[in-house]
């Protein structure tokens, strides 16, 4: 018994420590090893359990959990490979700065590397991506023990929301018996709890204020906003563009383009602007200030990259480096928010320029083109799909977006507005996996949550609509379907034909609707746009997995993505001759 | 062009010195930064691709593949957390020592941790859990260049295949254009091939000298095999085991149940004989040798950790340490079957004695008392499953077994028979993770084939399943479906109530016969002992994907066997009483 007993009070301390440093959700895969743990967890009356039984999905569940309430979320499982099913979703979280604290369940020192079932080497098992990693002392008895669990906990909430947030990882070797004792209650509050107080990155004011006085002499800057989802930080920076008299050109995760204080500085088509090698030439920055990731568009990478004499200001109060242009001229690390406050604050009188009229009138041009090229399409295509569900989304309402052509279609497509949408996507890595169980995560959160997906990256994640059925999660899924590598067709690969169907159309031949009976799921296939929007509009009142799948042809769909942006080109074109 | 002939040269020398190295089976998973290697590898005529959307899948997939063939396997992923994804088939490759050369494409290095799109730190990705780990150089035109590439494909696999055998990583940096050129063939020989010669590890004769005179003395000694797949080591260990007048263990994995030279040694039921007090107090050996990895059997490991005065001997043709009791007195690093022929060869005359007769008794009243309680079972449970599927089976068939409760029945009912069955498993880190797809790579080599699987590890390799319609592969799967963690039931934590539901029972309540039909595949539900064999009995001439699904009950599953293993005690009580 004295076992149970070390082993209980060292783990509730623990557990207290996660409580205490604001942990709520915990994510749990079922396994032997880790029952400790698990039970001590779901005995913890302020601590939500959701179990998931593949270890990969659980770890995006977590990410999407913890991305959508902005705060850490605990991961465990037992020990093996099990836990080597965390690594897709750590490196994501690694890159895109998500809080999470990875609890792994080990054997003891004496069962490892010797050939003991059950037992890998789980030191250093995320290696470099993790922000932190400790192997945690066998449970012993007595207060020493306990402060150290418990102090442990929350400096692994520490070191996953420092600058910048991520993954921490902390593997616990047991000994059996496994089981604690839960009654009397374990978690009798025996210390006065350890805070966490982070701070944030602020420039001293005499920087603040050269900046102010340099930049207010540019006519022709540009804000870039890449993906970003700060409290707060939508509006500061409008403000700050306002004074300026800068466009701001706002990536679908910048949260920018459903946030709009004011009509007059979000840019959202600048993706398609910038394929005009006319308003390549013609537009000639001479001042960048990026906030957040690196945006999704291509056009805009290339445009950085082809500048000459530019001032390229990349603002992190992550104090990371996200700079894969090599273009960089300065490199702020301050929190975003506070950063535009304070620049503004500087600023007197807001500034209106030609530039950003310029700007904002080929933005109204990009769109009308788009518009006037989609609205009477009659053809199923991925482009559509998006450009419709932007216009029907609720208010208040969440889209997950997926990765590869999903994300750059809601680049094109989702344009600015009022209606408070948030947008989120996983962006660290771009990776097509686990993007479904990102979705369900943040669905505990968001509701509506529509998410918008590619059949492969479906696919690659379909065991994690499981959660959809077990937590009662409400979602829509908008499932393209062009059955296949969908994007590979706008690469040079394509014009490979003798090995191109083989490596990159991957053809699977599935109908999804199975799946989604499986999981006890509505499923509807939308044959028009009528019917799409229906579907649509039926889905937000819609509980529980809600699928609905778009047929797509790869080949049509490049052919009219192609023919879409040509015609803005030629808009463009057209203004910018006007202009000159 | 310069930079795609540069990249077609180096390239092309890497395939040709995969193909010199014995490479046959590749794996690829779709995706555009590895398409110069995917390109190249599906252009030589020398090799077999596979390709896999799921890397998880396509890891797991390919260490069947390299399982049932005995010969390294290459993977082929693009760059981000898809090479993440195969973390989980590495870590069991390196523990079951399986040669797996896993090519990673990677961003070039100016866009490495810089916040590139697809970009993650990939250099030691898999940490200590490969052979090798080696970051290419960027493509280069010359022919030094293209000998390094074509020597270090041949060294990765030489890595692969030394003791022990293992995964090994190989990144490469690739820059755009990444298309190969394909026309004329790239593949003209240039240089002749670098050859691997690998050596095995001999005792020296006077080694082998001292050890049989000392053996040949001993009465009580014991040959445990556990799982183990050299060619040859069958006839080799029974040859010794007759000479020594040993019994041998023989764990379902040892592929001696199904190799049996003579009915004379190969006991089966010493998990059940164990289970008796009686006969771990009576059955002292003073010798064990023990080939392989640790069996399954649980009882046989805790005999071995109790008994005092024990000489220990493993021989571990890989030279590692597998040894969890930490109660060997001696270790042998010497291949297997040489080592059993050799020592064989100084002994003249084959013993008979006592010892082994009485483990051959007690070997016969486990089994009659297993057989007298499972044939006139009728309830559908995982034993009498097993039990039932052993004598169905036809000869050269292979079994791959899942781990968990699947791998213990097998131990428990797959009896010593002459059919040549191979059996398989993941027994590196036992995880349920990867079996669906490690099965389907197995089929590629070996049929017919026929998987058993718990619903857990089915549920968590679901994606593996598009390999068999993709593929065009034969296999038959044995569903043990008791809605959820089954082999919890066994465990003390099945005494607390409260949360053993919510943390270790975890039914997911999902009709299987959706995602078989998704596949194309035939399902079939067992409701009967009589429909269970028409089924199997069909399944050996059925193509393609064939499942069939026994529903059990859990709480029946855990009755039905502590019953049958107290019978079994009882006989073997009685039988120790006897002999006394």
């Amino acid at each position: 018994m004295k076992h149970q007993e070390a082993l209980t009070q060292y783990l509730a301390a623990f557990v207290t420590g996660l409580v205490h440093a604001g942990i709520k959700d915990v994510v749990i895969s079922p396994g032997s090893r880790s029952t400790p743990l698990a039970m001590l967890m779901a005995a913890h009356t302020d601590l939500r359990i959701y179990m998931n039984i593949d270890e990969r999905s659980a770890g995006f569940f977590a990410l999407g959990l913890a991305k959508a309430s902005r705060k850490p979320v605990a991961l465990l499982c037992t020990s093996g490979t099990a836990a080597a099913n965390y690594y897709p979703a750590v490196v994501e979280a690694s890159l895109s700065r998500i809080p999470l604290i990875v609890l792994t369940a080990d054997r003891p020192h004496e069962l490892r590397n010797v050939g003991a079932p059950q037992a890998i080497d789980q030191i250093h098992l995320y290696g470099h991506h993790v922000r932190w990693f400790t192997d945690m002392a066998l449970p012993e008895e007595g207060r020493a023990q306990a402060n150290y669990a418990e102090t442990f906990a929350v400096r692994a909430v520490k070191e996953a929301t420092g600058l910048p947030k991520g993954p921490v990882h902390l593997n616990f070797p047991f000994r059996e018996p496994l089981i604690p004792i839960l009654n009397p209650n374990p978690f009798s509050q025996q210390r006065p709890p350890l805070l966490i107080e982070n701070g944030r990155l602020l420039l001293p004011i005499e920087s603040i204020k050269k900046l102010a006085e340099e930049w207010q002499t540019i006519e022709k800057g540009l804000i870039v906003c890449g993906p970003i989802d700060e409290l707060g930080f939508s509006e500061s920076v409008q403000n700050l563009a306002e004074k300026l008299g800068f466009p701001i050109l706002a990536d679908p995760l910048s949260q920018l383009r459903s946030n709009v204080v004011t009509d007059n500085h979000v840019i959202d088509s600048y993706d398609a602007i910038l394929k005009s090698e006319k308003a390549v030439e013609q537009l000639k920055p001479e001042l960048i200030i990026r906030f957040g990731d690196m945006p999704v568009s291509k056009p805009l990478s290339l445009f950085v990259k082809n500048l000459q004499d530019l001032q390229y200001v990349i603002v992190d109060g992550g104090a990371g480096w996200r700079e894969p242009n090599h273009m960089a001229t300065t490199m702020i690390n301050s929190d975003e928010a506070i950063f535009c406050d304070d620049l503004a604050a500087q600023i007197l009188e807001s500034k209106k320029s030609k530039w950003l009229k310029m700007w904002l009138e080929m933005d109204v041009i990009a769109k009308d083109a788009i518009s006037t090229y989609m609205v009477p399409s009659e053809e199923l295509e991925e482009g559509k799909a998006v450009f419709e569900l932007a216009k029907l989304l609720p208010e208040e309402s969440t889209v997950f977006v997926g990765n590869s052509m999903p994300i750059r279609d809601m680049d094109t497509f989702f344009h600015k507005n009022k209606s408070n949408i948030r947008v989120m996507a996983n962006r660290g890595a771009n990776g097509i996996d686990g993007v479904v169980s990102s979705a369900l995560g943040a669905a505990v959160h968001e509701r509506p949550l529509f998410l918008v997906i590619g059949d492969l990256s479906f696919f690659h994640d379909m065991n994690g609509l499981l959660a959809a059925k077990l937590h009662k999660l409400n979602i829509n899924i908008i499932l393209l379907n062009n059955d296949g590598g969908g994007i590979f067709s706008y690469l040079p690969q394509a014009k490979e034909p003798k090995y191109f169907e083989l490596l990159y159309g991957t053809p699977t031949g599935l109908n999804y609707e199975h799946a989604v009976q499986m999981y006890h799921g509505q499923y509807t296939k939308v044959f028009d746009w009528e019917g799409f929007k229906l579907a649509i509009l039926e889905a937000v009142s819609h509980e529980g997995l809600n699928v609905i799948e778009i047929p797509t042809d790869r080949a049509k769909n490049l052919e009219s993505h192609r023919e879409m942006w040509q015609r803005v080109s030629r808009e463009i074109n057209n203004y910018l001759q006007d202009v000159e």
